[in-house]
């Protein structure tokens, strides 16, 4: 059983499995675990990755439209080291500080490889929790910030490393330290019908907002907005595509938001919002025709890290 | 650095790191992690695995005598057997149910070995939290429950893997499956002037509150409740106090309480109160001596674990 088939059995048992954070008399709470072998490519410093293993859980409270409050992280190594350890802690109370929450400590354990397990909590406010599931046909499908970022700092991760560009390197570092878009979830927490954070790609979060809500997805391709990193790694505009759409892990937000209601709250995300396309009826036919992008059918799938 | 001078200095810079659990706007966060090598024997089941996972993190929410409301965890492994996975959620949840709380999922994740990482979180009450560092000179110093079951539990799952005893593995699996504290904490929380739980086992727990409290422990060593299944696989009372002081993972928990107040909040604990010493002034001399047992000085060492 993968990863996948895994979590869909897990669903059917569990009433919040479907969801970015599960939400308990109006507590939010999300966790995640990260670990270096897939998640923290050569280069990446310990501060990066405190701040983004932290950032990847507070993602998941902005998708809820909560409004962050605490986070807490397992720090596992093979041994520790002061100096990397502070660096993870520094990166996770920045990240905090970066959405107004507080990071307040946490465990940590001998472990093979370098991994981290990090929890985040929120407090959902007077205009609700929104889910993936409530979507409706008409509704204006939305993202916040630039697409394609994590795809280009991989990009130049490996880079620097085959080049020893030490630039490079840090560049990748800088774009793997995005802003949780709590803000921006809080201010579409009383518009959008249904959001949830992109760790898995565009593509492959549309299919599953889509499901989730019952309905199909019309994109247009042109309308994505693209990380200007991207220019930078990409030879074409099917590669710029392909990074911004199916390589996943830039915790933006994807929201439905009904039409009357876009200008208003675009004007209320500080990372902005993009309209890029639209909520239909559901098709009835072919699962992969659920979503489409300029009228095709967009794969369900993710990216392929690199290594094929 | 080894985990422990690692915590400290962690303790250094982010204002929880010493206790349990962080309390944040009146909401208890603690979190864990645990793996197949040095945290579940061969025989465990993934039903106890998840039971005993997530059961620690609600222990740390009851040494704060807050109300546990919910937990997650991540479970990760090399492949996702679906019936193993059911059973640990099957735990998971039945360890929450056992103290008022909701399981309410978590994530997968790839990795080499069986891993998980669990966070609880709970609502402090109006008698509000406690911490390790308010015990007194004159409080009486008492536990909660039973101790030395989970070193009896090892014994057993040693056993019966050496003697293909299904009987055994079955019963140390039942050991490993301790109730949270959490209606004790919450009985305690009004009058404990300091309180923690035993995951590094009485002897050390003792020297770690009389630390951060500034006092001395004066332990009677004949007081100290052993588990009935210690009886069963020690051979004398050294040993019996060995399993029960020194061992560790017994997940009660350890607090200080004025005298005047025992009995009362003895009969308000489901899992009942032992006294068993007292607490001083700091001694001023050596560290070692901060705790005695029967007037000599208590080790500040955990339980060397069966392989030396």
């Amino acid at each position: 059983m993968n990863e996948r088939d895994a979590l869909r059995a897990l669903a059917a048992d569990l009433p919040h499995a479907g969801d970015d954070a599960a939400v308990v008399d109006g507590t939010v709470i999300t966790t995640d675990m990260l670990h270096e072998r897939t998640d923290f490519p050569p280069g990446t410093t310990r501060y990066t990755a405190g701040w983004r293993a932290v950032g990847a859980s507070l993602s998941d409270v902005a998708a809820t439209g909560a409004a962050a409050s605490a986070a807490v992280a397992v720090y596992a190594d093979e041994a520790f080291d002061r100096e990397e350890l502070e660096r993870f802690v520094a990166g996770a109370v920045d990240v905090c500080e970066a959405v107004d929450a507080e990071y307040v400590g946490g465990d940590l354990d001998e472990h093979v490889e370098f991994t981290t397990a990090t929890t985040a909590i929120g407090d959902v406010t007077e205009d609700g929790s929104v889910t993936r599931d409530g979507a409706a046909p008409g509704d204006a499908l939305c993202v916040t910030g630039e697409w394609g970022r994590s795809a280009a700092a991989l990009r130049l991760f490996e880079r620097g490393n085959a080049t020893d560009d030490d630039e490079a390197v840090e560049r990748a570092n800088e774009l793997f330290r995005f802003t949780p878009r709590v803000a921006d979830g809080l201010a579409l927490a009383g518009s959008a019908t249904a959001m949830m954070d992109s760790s898995d790609g565009l593509a492959r979060s549309c299919h599953q907002l889509a499901e989730a809500s019952g309905v199909g997805i019309e994109l247009d391709r042109g309308a994505v907005p693209v990380h200007p990193a991207v220019e930078e790694v990409a030879e074409d505009s099917a590669e710029r595509f392909e990074l911004a759409a199916h390589f996943g892990e830039d915790f933006e937000l994807l929201c439905a938001v009904p039409e009357p209601e876009v200008d208003a709250v675009r004007e209320a995300c500080p990372a902005g919002l993009t309209r890029i396309g639209t909520v239909v009826e559901e098709s009835g036919s072919e699962v992969e025709a659920r979503v489409t992008a300029d009228d095709e059918p967009l794969p369900d799938r993710g990216y392929t890290h690199g290594d094929g």
